[in-house]
């Protein structure tokens, strides 16, 4: 029975890939590097390609197994999707192709929300495609048929944090620190006037369906109140990834200093650089620009 | 906005209702009271109506709601349909009808599987209805569609835990320890000719798809060696179980001494209080029975 074994190492420091459009999912990756502390992260950002929000889910398919691949030629022990729409498009196809195995951020918010909502009303904060798609109420009733959920589009929401981002990061030259540069009192209506719908409703839970809202937790979380409970995508995948490296015997050693790099697709990696560390949290060292074409080579329809 | 809040209770000391259909259940209530020490129960076996299995879907279906309004009216603050046959029929449609949350034993135990899984091919090990049903197919897929699943049937494992506790329980007059007393080695044999078929497979996690094989849990693990992870669906929705509750801030106060109180249809409460007490590992104190005309009376078709 020896040869069907699975090594029984007790540990595994390759690095976890992330792969995100664009620089959204960095605050999958900051949560991770956050909790995980021994863990190497190799973040790949499709940032020239970015949005995928207009493309195709066959566009979006595509480039996520191209970056799949890509990230498994780099050796990471798993691969997160660290972007809503891809997860949504993408992540069936991608566990179904790729070698090493993938998860999204959509069914670890799904699973924390119902277990969080007491009224069995979930609010699912998104961009509009990502609640068009349904993805986020097929996984939450996947799990509680009962359980009745409300999508509420905020696409300005994204446009919000670009806009910061454009300014607050090259002009005020530091990290984000619980997203309070983002919290002041325009972008606090702004936020409230999107979220209004809600309070018409019993929803007491709320999950952040889009890897750039939890850099607007904090007039969300003033928009909504104190009854109601944000549950962020970024930190319930955190746990999930946890709960898989434990049970697999794959957490990195507890004596190894992480070292986090960086992929774009963008020619402009100073850019990159400026507002990644910003939501990243800590300056992004190591960064290298991947062509286009290397990324098509890896995976062709 | 406060008239919509969720009551900022820490605590709930209200019973967990377990349902099943007869004393199986009785393995997820036992890891319900070790993990969750302050937490009563309201059991109810359906034992007059047992097994489920060769039943139609309609009719346990319609078993599993009677047994649910019943647990609503004795003020349960969540149902666990600890049976797997029950699960996979009813617990949509349980979810949907009645007002109480309600959790099953299968995606507890799928995510585990998964989550613990490193050669991505996992065997489910359950009656042979359960395995038909693919209820155990479509929960590890719809989290990892890149899984493998190997349905292994084990009909006679029932048979034998049926068989030992008919003569075990009331012959040794002590609790269940360990699974010590089902690991006999003509157990162990007949256990392994079950199990054969897995060893010609790479799957090294595999998932205890009924509420009885925890009982075998012993001669399981032998049968597998050390080389495959044995998952049970009892501990995992144990864990799940404990997750909702501490979100939810309703577990049971930490000075509240837990009250477990048992009610079958069954006509002989002698028999199913040597038995159950046995699976429970503590004697079953306050039992009831329950007329099948009452429990009828809680929802018809």
């Amino acid at each position: 029975m020896d040869d069907r074994c699975v090594s029984p190492l007790a540990y595994d420091n390759r690095p976890i890939g992330v792969f995100d459009s664009g620089l959204g999912g960095l605050t999958v990756a900051r949560s991770i590097a956050t909790s995980l502390s021994h863990e190497s992260i190799y973040y790949v950002g499709d940032t020239k390609r970015c949005p995928y929000g207009p493309r195709s889910e066959n566009e979006v398919r595509t480039f996520a197994l191209q970056a799949g691949r890509w990230l498994e030629a780099h050796d990471v022990k798993i691969i997160v999707i660290a972007c809503n729409t891809a997860t949504a498009a993408a992540l069936t196809v991608a566990q179904q192709t790729l070698d090493v195995p993938v998860i999204g951020v959509i069914a670890p918010g799904a699973r924390a929300a119902i277990n969080t909502t007491r009224t069995r009303k979930v609010g699912v904060l998104a961009t509009e495609l990502t609640v068009r798609s349904g993805a986020y109420t097929r996984a939450i009733q996947s799990l509680d048929a009962g359980v009745d959920v409300y999508g509420c589009p905020a696409p300005s929401f994204v446009n919000i944090v670009e806009r910061e981002l454009a300014t607050g990061a090259h002009l005020q030259e530091r990290w984000l620190e619980d997203g309070d540069i983002f919290d002041t009192p325009e972008i606090r209506s702004e936020v409230a006037r999107t979220l209004s719908p809600i309070a018409d409703t019993e929803v007491d839970t709320v999950v952040l369906g889009c890897t750039h809202f939890p850099l607007l937790a904090g007039p969300i979380r003033h928009a909504l109140g104190t009854g109601v409970r944000v549950v962020s995508s970024a930190e319930e995948t955190t746990r999930e990834l946890k709960d898989i490296l434990h049970r697999r015997g794959q957490l990195a050693a507890a004596d190894v200093e992480p070292q986090h790099r960086f992929a774009t697709t963008s020619d402009n990696i100073a850019e990159f650089a400026a507002a990644g560390s910003f939501i990243f949290g800590q300056p992004l060292k190591s960064i290298v620009h991947v062509d286009l074409g290397e990324l098509e080579e890896m995976y062709r329809r």
